[in-house]
């Protein structure tokens, strides 16, 4: 494939929600030596604080220099206008000027896993949840791929970062779950519309990230606590580098077929 | 298992959501006579004079004489006070009195399927579609079992009512596969949570309902409406009151892994 031989993606407009910590950070950065002069990262997060750190480093670094124009756009997605300033961000990249436009959809909540579903009886609760972390990523992938239509010479794809949660259930992660399983499959839709376009949703495994320690401390289920205290205290949690690795890997080499679910695990 | 040698649900609170027509409107013809003297059917649905017919079909029948009590709701469970109706009718029986607590979750809506995933730009399209067919059904399952708490001699089920678009991405049918998957999961992680709960998501099958008609009408996508019209000029179509055969019987012999899809073309 062309992007493997070239080892980068070419000039490209890349935009990364939730890039402000985790393994959206990690993604920015690792990413970043990839895109050749003239492309565009977009970082979106609630953060400008971090992000503007995020943009110093890059600016510091060697990518920089190389002609990559690092954006920020301080976005709540679980609001309408939030999605709509990514969009217009993205709007002012000349769609002309790339060979390929990749959106990672990372923004996500962990929602409330200190409860057990039978205590969700306001159903607020799980609206706001999957408003944020379903409809939100469905608008703004939708917005993008409009606003840079399917032409010759342009490559897209769309990276959900998933999560082993999308296909089997946790003891008091019901707002987590469900909202992965959902986002699974609006993206496996989406594949199947879009032939010309690649969708990928990317289980990044356990990562070693403040979502980690939420897990480990807040969880309802004992035995979820348990096995995430486990996977940290006996090392077996994930660098975000290792894990945005494995997937800017599967990127380049674009051998995967559009719409499967690939976990950190099975590559 | 006893209540398969029973061949009934012994004196049960039976509630069946979406009741007004389809697949709901037959699962309460056909339970009502499993039900034993004492037992309450409660019937939800948006559409008032379709119940009320409902409940006069059922009152003139023998379930009726056998002392079946037989309650409507008219509520709109994309509303919370919908949901809060249904939950209140509920209370209204006496937990002491029942040994079988049944809840069908079968209201849904198919969304629009005349557009593909990709025009779906403004979220709070997704957001209402979600709100009734997912958080909706959460909070109604939360609140009912919350207000019949597990106890010696009661049996409970919860019964969503799924489709192999939970399974599987179909075309131009985002917001139905979204739905049904997010939905699928939230029961599997109920499942998780309370193993003396019995959970099950049933696939009726391709059903000759209204739902199919506005399928092979109105899908945007041409496979997609050719597939439902050929399967409907060639008889597929398979009718409710044999779908929820399958699913009584099922739900009778008791010995599916809770949590589990079972679709009609499995059994």
């Amino acid at each position: 494939m062309a992007s493997s031989q070239e080892k980068g993606f070419g000039r490209a407009l890349c935009i990364i929600t939730g890039a402000s910590k985790g393994f959206g950070w990690s993604l920015a950065r690792e990413i970043a030596p990839l895109l050749k002069p003239g492309s565009v990262l977009l970082l979106a997060a609630r953060s400008g604080d971090k992000l503007q750190t995020l943009q110093a480093d890059l600016a510091a670094s060697e990518a920089s220099s190389a002609g990559l124009q690092v954006r920020c756009v301080v976005a709540d997605l679980g609001q309408k206008e939030g999605v709509e300033s990514v969009i217009a961000e993205a709007k002012e990249t000349r769609c002309e000027d790339i060979d390929h436009l990749l959106l990672f959809n990372n923004a996500a909540s962990l929602g409330d896993i200190s409860r057990y579903a039978q205590s969700f009886t306001d159903m607020s609760e799980m609206d706001s949840y999957l408003s944020f972390n379903v409809s939100s990523a469905l608008s703004l992938t939708s917005g993008i791929l409009t606003a840079f239509p399917q032409r010759s010479g342009l490559q897209r794809c769309v990276v959900n970062v998933s999560s082993l949660c999308a296909v089997k259930p946790f003891r008091s992660w019901v707002m987590y779950c469900t909202g992965k399983a959902a986002r699974d499959m609006m993206f496996r839709v989406l594949a199947e519309e879009e032939p010309e376009l690649r969708v990928l949703n990317y289980a990044p495994g356990p990562l070693d990230t403040d979502m980690q320690l939420q897990a480990r401390s807040t969880s309802a289920d004992e035995n979820m606590r348990k096995s995430f205290a486990d996977m940290h205290e006996e090392g077996r949690l994930l660098t975000c580098e290792e894990s945005v690795a494995k997937l800017l890997k599967v990127l380049l080499e674009d051998d995967y077929p559009s719409g499967t679910h690939l976990d950190f695990y099975d590559l």
